[in-house]
């Protein structure tokens, strides 16, 4: 189990946003999961599968979950770990400690590294954000706590966000003359635009009834629901074949920048091509016939 | 009159929803709207007209209103009908029986039928979706009950949608192996990305508060100001100019897929041109000389 | 100090809301502000700057703050003043009176102008509109009353929007025959499409906490804390470097629109250059030394 978090970190975090003051304290400076250094004990990241359902826990709660170069390869490495195989159905990132994840790593980006080094840092971090988006499973954000700057970034290119009540949101880069320009990518896609500047431009945290009221998380629950409702979710996503939300995942995203007319090009096609898979006509032919479909989760056409 | 709901329908379809069983029971397997058949004897649609106010019917409770072929034939012939008249200015489609609509027609989707029978369907409903924007009349959706997949999509197509309390709003396509992805095309462009990938990945329905917090529909009443709340906001389209709400719509769908400078470009020549129709200059006209506008509806230009 | 607004005015602007009549008494027909005769006594605008916040207070309350040509003159003058100053950081734009903006004057727009006097007003408007994103500043709309037609397009193209309770948002344009198609490209890139359909369509108010829910503003407050709130947001933007402001408000609107690829691109890029900005390497250095930062505010990279 991972040391109990530094007493100068999360609830320094938290009671930094209530005082209105800069929230530097929700980066990380985690020299620990430097280049070059020996490898921590503990994995930076756990993976932990059952029923379908991979859960991925950031798990350096010490350092605020960082996403430091490690953590991105580690969360990469996860989240692509056997990702064909049909008994992976869903996956759930969640984090270990008060803060969800406090974006990158400081340490990283000091001028001490010159600029190839910091150009890796950002383009590994936009990998693992649109992999996100391109992985043929659906992928839940679990937040308990405070994701701030990359950390908000990641909660906002997940499909689905599930929240606490006490989480909260952030993108204060603006307070280490660092503006969440990356971050920004995935906010504006996910909130109104001026909730989504008033956030970057000053910095100041975003309440989890208002990440809901805004469209940033799709449900928030009192804490100790988040696990029951995420898992509820999560095995509905189960009960369905993995074939058919590979094709209407990838869709989706495909479709959702085109005008009209090309998006129902696009769709229509991919509907009539659903009906093929072996899952589209169980499905069909279940439902007529009253019964519970057998999915063979497979991308093969029938017969 | 139509027979009363069928038993096994509608009701089941509500219950279905809060036992959070997959809602198998929104879709239509129904066989009497198939192709090759005698037509019922009741029209699919309704269509009556009152004080500029159109309203279409889905008229088949039984068969919970599904988007069967027939159906959407029917739908498209009272969208067009005359539609280019002065008397025609403002469209609702309505539902008979507690849902609203059910989507697609399974019957039309089995293995039985081949591709090209699939195709049809789905480019004819993508037809209708499309139509409503093309319309030069604003078209509201009013709903009261459950409206799911393509019916879903069908609430998301048209300009303004009021719901009544009760009403839901699922995409639960995974249930039968069928994911949403034409309705997609529409619930994406209406509701915030992660509420829009938890309906399509879950088949969950969405409340209607919900629904109007996210902007799938905007405006949600008590069942019974249902009629009064959707005749108001008619009755209010019906006091304005035919040819400018007309071009108004046209150009607002034209600049909204556009970059900001490209937009302004377009309507700051339509806001000239808007200015030449006789409507346009009665409207300032009247205002300057305080008195109530006298419009032509007329498309041509003043002089 | 303004002469108190005309009886005729803001009040009845606002009763005539309540009253679900059409919203004529929302434009303006400041023959005052007329091309051609002399101009007012008092300036249309006026600016005040203080601890790096500018505030344009739109002045002429009588005429409903119109933004007539000399207005929106005015106000463009106001907003390019010495922008590139050091000692200013965020803009705010309030008004004097009830009605926080009513849209373009009347006046300007009637039969007796030519269609190149039309498109002259259309144009400028466009153009202050756009430059408000351009600038290299926050401009935040301070609304405290009713803004209505451009004047709700000048709300919806801020960056941020703080209003108070008793605000009020139209586009009331199809009662007086002219569609507010200019208006719709803001607001349609402010708020859920079927929100901003209704408001162009019936002309009818969105309340402040409707115009929060659906995003058109970021914060609403009560009235008596208005100038408190805005002030609270306009000092945590000047706590910040206006350099690394400037490149992440530009980034924003350029990644904006573009696809998810290019806009991490884009974005990455930027990370990088911002890293190498003074102001970049002074944020990280000062977060790790545990030290306030000293911003230089300064375009220029670091040696």
């Amino acid at each position: 189990r991972p040391a109990p978090p530094h007493p100068e970190s999360a609830a320094m975090a938290a009671r930094l946003c209530r005082l209105r003051r800069p929230l530097t304290a929700a980066f990380s400076s985690a020299a620990a999961a430097g280049a070059g250094q020996a490898p921590p004990a503990e994995p930076l990241t756990e993976r932990r599968q059952a029923g379908g359902v991979r859960t991925i826990v950031l798990n350096n709660p010490r350092r605020r979950n960082a996403l430091s170069l490690p953590m991105l390869q580690s969360l990469r490495r996860d989240l692509l770990h056997d990702v064909k195989s049909r008994e992976l159905r869903v996956i759930v990132i969640a984090a270990e400690g008060p803060v969800f994840c406090s974006g990158h790593d400081l340490k990283e980006l000091s001028s001490e590294d010159d600029v190839k080094h910091h150009s890796q840092v950002f383009e590994l971090c936009a990998e693992v954000m649109t992999l996100i988006q391109k992985l043929p499973v659906p992928v839940i954000a679990k937040v308990n706590g405070l994701a701030t700057a990359a950390g908000c970034q990641l909660v906002a290119s997940c499909d689905i966000a599930v929240a606490s009540e006490k989480s909260q949101f952030a993108t204060p880069g603006v307070n280490i003359g660092l503006f969440c320009s990356t971050p920004a990518v995935a906010l504006g896609r996910s909130l109104p635009r001026k909730v989504a500047l008033e956030m970057l431009f000053t910095g100041e945290p975003l309440s989890a009834h208002k990440a809901l009221m805004h469209g940033l998380v799709s449900k928030v629950v009192p804490e100790d629901k988040l696990e029951e409702e995420t898992m509820k979710i999560s095995q509905k996503i189960c009960e369905s074949s993995k074939s058919v939300l590979a094709l209407g995942k990838a869709t989706f995203y495909r479709q959702i920048t085109q005008d009209l007319d090309t998006a129902y090009k696009i769709t229509t096609k991919v509907m009539v091509d659903n009906l093929t898979l072996r899952d589209g006509q169980e499905g069909i032919e279940a439902f007529v016939q009253k019964r519970k479909p057998v999915w063979s989760h497979s991308q093969e056409e029938k017969k």
